[in-house]
């Protein structure tokens, strides 16, 4: 059998972000981590979101969005991010860097799984009013109905994170491990690492 | 008595954030927040840091940090950070977005204070080698000696955040109240709030 080529081998520092997600599985907030974004106006934006799991086949981090919050303004205007993932159990840092894609409406498939895959009541969110807007306090006349069984509404919004560069850092050994990767040809990445000081 | 002026009356936000700070207290982490800056290429960098308190009578939030790690030249870049704190035990988020002032060598007694508050293992910190730099396995020779009474090293760096926009959300309520700023004629600060869409 011959091995599998390199661009679809997992990425090195996924084998320690995954043992980090086991370790610390019994907290609902070890999902979440921090998003920082650049505005328009060229400063950061920086909110907790929720990790949605790898894209199938390749080192891809899933975050589902409101199509109508600043994030995508700020992606549209600079499509870098910087994850800050902290482990409050096992005291693990991991900061990723990379390229962020926006899987809307044009996108249909992976987007589609992507909502079928979330809960009604993450799906019920994307009826809600335009985020961020001054609330009225009054509901909306009969509620919101929302059918299990149909696809995405308008506002919902898979991203798709891209890391470029792996900051590790472990605060129980002191430990620092920097990732850092290269475009190879056939699109994949090549990965090398180092330890830095903490 | 005449009533305080409206420039010393503390910021509408903080007394949320004080009460999540005792919400969560039993919690090493809650003292913990990513922030986010943006680098001299123009993208995000995010990172965890610890919250060292208020600086004393303002708003102003204090973070230690090393003069020789990467946010320094980002501030250096880009004065504005954004900080996203997320209180895991009452389910409150704050993004405090504002300006950092690097208080270096330069600005001595509000840093030799916070230096004084660190314990001596935040303090050792500073002694260690450059962070992020590969790191070389041998200890120093005669390992580093640290006087308690001694004051800062240079490496250690004090930073002052000033909150200009505070975007505090509860998902227990699914409460969401946007506190903004305008800057009055004495160097205080006029704060406005507004609840609105979560």
């Amino acid at each position: 059998m011959s091995s599998p080529p390199s661009a679809a081998a997992a990425a090195p520092w996924k084998r320690l972000l995954l043992s980090a997600l086991e370790a610390n599985a019994n907290l609902k907030h070890a999902r979440f981590f921090q998003l920082a974004t650049v505005g328009s106006n060229g400063r950061p934006a920086n909110r907790t979101v929720v990790f949605r799991g790898f894209s199938e086949g390749c080192d891809k981090i899933q975050i589902n969005t409101d199509y109508r919050s600043n994030k995508i303004e700020d992606l549209k205007n600079c499509p870098y991010g910087e994850i800050c993932w902290y482990f409050t159990d096992s005291w693990e840092q991991f900061r990723l860097h990379g390229r962020i894609d926006i899987i809307d409406g044009s996108t249909v498939q992976r987007r589609e799984k992507s909502w079928f895959a979330s809960s009604l009541s993450s799906r019920f969110q994307y009826l809600a009013p335009h985020p961020g807007l001054p609330r009225i306090l009054e509901e909306p006349k009969g509620g919101v109905d929302l059918d299990p069984s149909k696809g995405p509404v308008s506002s919902f919004c898979l991203l798709e994170f891209d890391p470029e560069q792996v900051d590790y850092l472990n605060l129980r050994s002191n430990e620092r491990v920097m990732f850092t990767s290269e475009q190879i040809g056939d699109g994949g990445k090549h990965w090398m690492l180092q330890k830095v000081n903490p």
